[in-house]
């Protein structure tokens, strides 16, 4: 293991809850830098593999892990041992976060000695269509929420082990817990630069997969670049409407997890959102795409949940409009295609005002003011 | 050739100056669209072959031109010809631009009866550092700069002549150019989205090409795919920086010539200025790739007035400082990663004020206002 620089906050004692890709790689990052990491995971089979080898039985397989992260799990850890952290990272499926910031609530010291809190997950709740800052609201409280951090951006997990250079969006309500956010995670190979549109952070990592399996399904039909270049721009357009009407910043959408991420997720067939979008296009039905992805494509069910946003906006998303119909009415890519093309000319953006969205009920209810 | 649909201002007369790969596709396009297209160019040889066999001599050789479209030259149209076009369309590269227009501008009607003007080129004036804008207004007066209409977007000449799916920002000071541009171009297969803000569309223009050698350098070290969407979008924050602090909106740089054209440029090896970049990344020194390479690689060139527009406006601009390095001062692209790897974290996006710019100066020179 190569030699890490001292960090500002050298040897934190951090627990990242989640043993997927994104939270074993975040765990191995932290390892390099010598915090002392504890990965949970709810396999009992992959703690202790994990312990024994220093290797994800699930995940990553190839690489071989710091030894400063040790496996902990099944069970959520206790309240003695999440009293000894100094940051909790979440790593936990959108569709599963609640559940457990329920249990581990019940853990959490009071508001005035709470570690460094942060949520890596991305996509809305199916169902409530909710952000993660709601259901951290919900399950945990205002103040929780209100010092939540998010990181977002393009970051593959399988090139983060192998130290390739990568950039992340670090945003929080709470500057300073952006910047210890920061602090914690920036090395050479892994910048981080802060902001605090947390709100605009999370929705441009949910929607994105939208405008991926659009990208896909352009590329699956045989378009070319400058095609793909449309849907990418046009869609990242649409993005940053739906985001402004929520009441967040159409700056952020400019950034690594609007554009950066949504290029990531558009151009690589290591996206499954991509992957299901191209397999569309090459004319293949969705169960039997989904049957054999083997893996959960976040993206077809945040259209759905997105379509409802969009209606209740009012925000006019034709890219997202079609994707929905072509996952859940069975219209055909190139009648989608051929009826955007035929769409009439228009400007090129004209964004609704920020003020009067969900955003500003949102932050009302965790005590703080609108943008 | 397929059937076209009757254009809102159908049949017109067009003149294009210019028949490179742009201008030429151009010309195919709006052929193609039944208005009767004038393609000039300076050299004779080209003239004669294309009225003799509706090919391009020197680009798209493959492709079978618009029966619509004439070539005319090798001179310049005299004032009587141009006096009966309705549009005239500029394709000549921005370093020949003045002198062209010098003599053109003996030619035009007096601004009362001005035809639709379009401009397509890229880029900025060697030595002038120049926009294109400016060249009108010093060469023609503020009316005819005024009356300007400038398109740009992610559009390879090879995808637009075979009815490839592409889509370009048409903008203009004057929202009835923009619209009349709009209303000629516009197809299914060619979607025309409009703005307010030549000057951001003529910066992102000249600026992604930077962005495009950076992009090429990375790929060229063996960096991967997040490696790549960091420098895309840590290029598009300085890109707005930038623009915003000549005078430009920093919205135009999240549309189609910002984001689409530079993901366009970044992402393919059709682009030269990623080309270069790539070639520089393995190792090649820059005269042999650009003896080698057989056509101009515009970014090197603007690199050179950006760093002076850079310094002038004062803003911080790590990878074009880079880029500059690496083609001027001999530095190793590898020691150039380095030292943007090794910047101290930093916020995401601090953008300087748009208003007391070159642009407002540029502005108020043709007698508008400031934004």
């Amino acid at each position: 293991m190569p030699a890490s620089k001292p960090q500002p906050d050298a040897h934190s004692k951090v627990l990242i809850l989640g043993a997927g890709n994104f939270g074993s790689c975040l765990a191995d990052h932290l390892g390099d830098s010598d915090h002392q990491v504890f990965l949970w995971s709810r396999e009992a089979d992959v703690v202790s593999h994990f312990n024994q080898h220093w290797k994800n039985l699930r995940y990553l397989h190839e690489h071989d892990f710091s030894k400063n992260v040790t496996a902990v799990g099944p069970d959520l850890p206790d309240a003695s041992f999440i009293n000894k952290m100094d940051v909790l990272l979440f790593a936990i499926p959108t569709q599963f976060l609640r559940l457990n910031l329920t249990i581990l609530n019940r853990s959490l010291p009071d508001k005035t000695k709470l570690p460094l809190l942060i949520f890596v997950n991305k996509g809305i709740e199916i169902g409530t269509n909710a952000l993660t800052l709601e259901i951290i609201a919900d399950t945990c409280g205002s103040d929780v929420a209100k010092a939540a951090t998010f990181i977002s951006g393009p970051s593959f997990a399988k090139e983060i082990v192998r130290r390739q250079p990568t950039s992340v969006s670090v945003a929080s309500f709470t500057e300073a817990e952006a910047k210890k956010t920061s602090a914690l995670f920036h090395q050479p190979h892994f910048r981080c630069y802060t902001g605090s549109d947390p709100i605009g952070i999370e929705l441009a990592g949910a929607l994105k997969n939208i405008y991926a399996i659009a990208a896909g399904m352009s590329d699956g039909l045989g378009y070319e670049n400058n095609t793909r270049a449309m849907i990418i721009t046009r869609g990242l357009a649409e993005m940053t409407c739906i985001g402004t009407a929520y009441g967040a910043s159409p700056l952020t959408f400019l950034g690594l997890a609007g554009v950066g991420d949504l290029f990531l997720t558009c151009s690589s067939s290591s996206s499954r959102n991509y992957t299901v979008g191209y397999r569309l296009g090459q004319g293949e039905p969705l169960d039997r795409i989904i049957s054999t992805l083997g893996s959960v494509a976040e993206g077809v069910s945040t259209t759905k949940g997105v379509k409802t946003i969009i209606e209740n906006l009012g925000v006019n998303a034709p890219i997202a409009e079609r994707v929905y119909e072509v996952l859940y009415t069975g219209k055909a890519t190139k009648a989608a295609v051929r009826e955007l093309m035929d769409l009439p000319a228009s400007r090129e953006l004209e964004l609704p005002p920020t003020a009067g969205g969900p955003a500003q009920q949102l932050m009302e209810k965790l005590g703080l003011q609108g943008n």
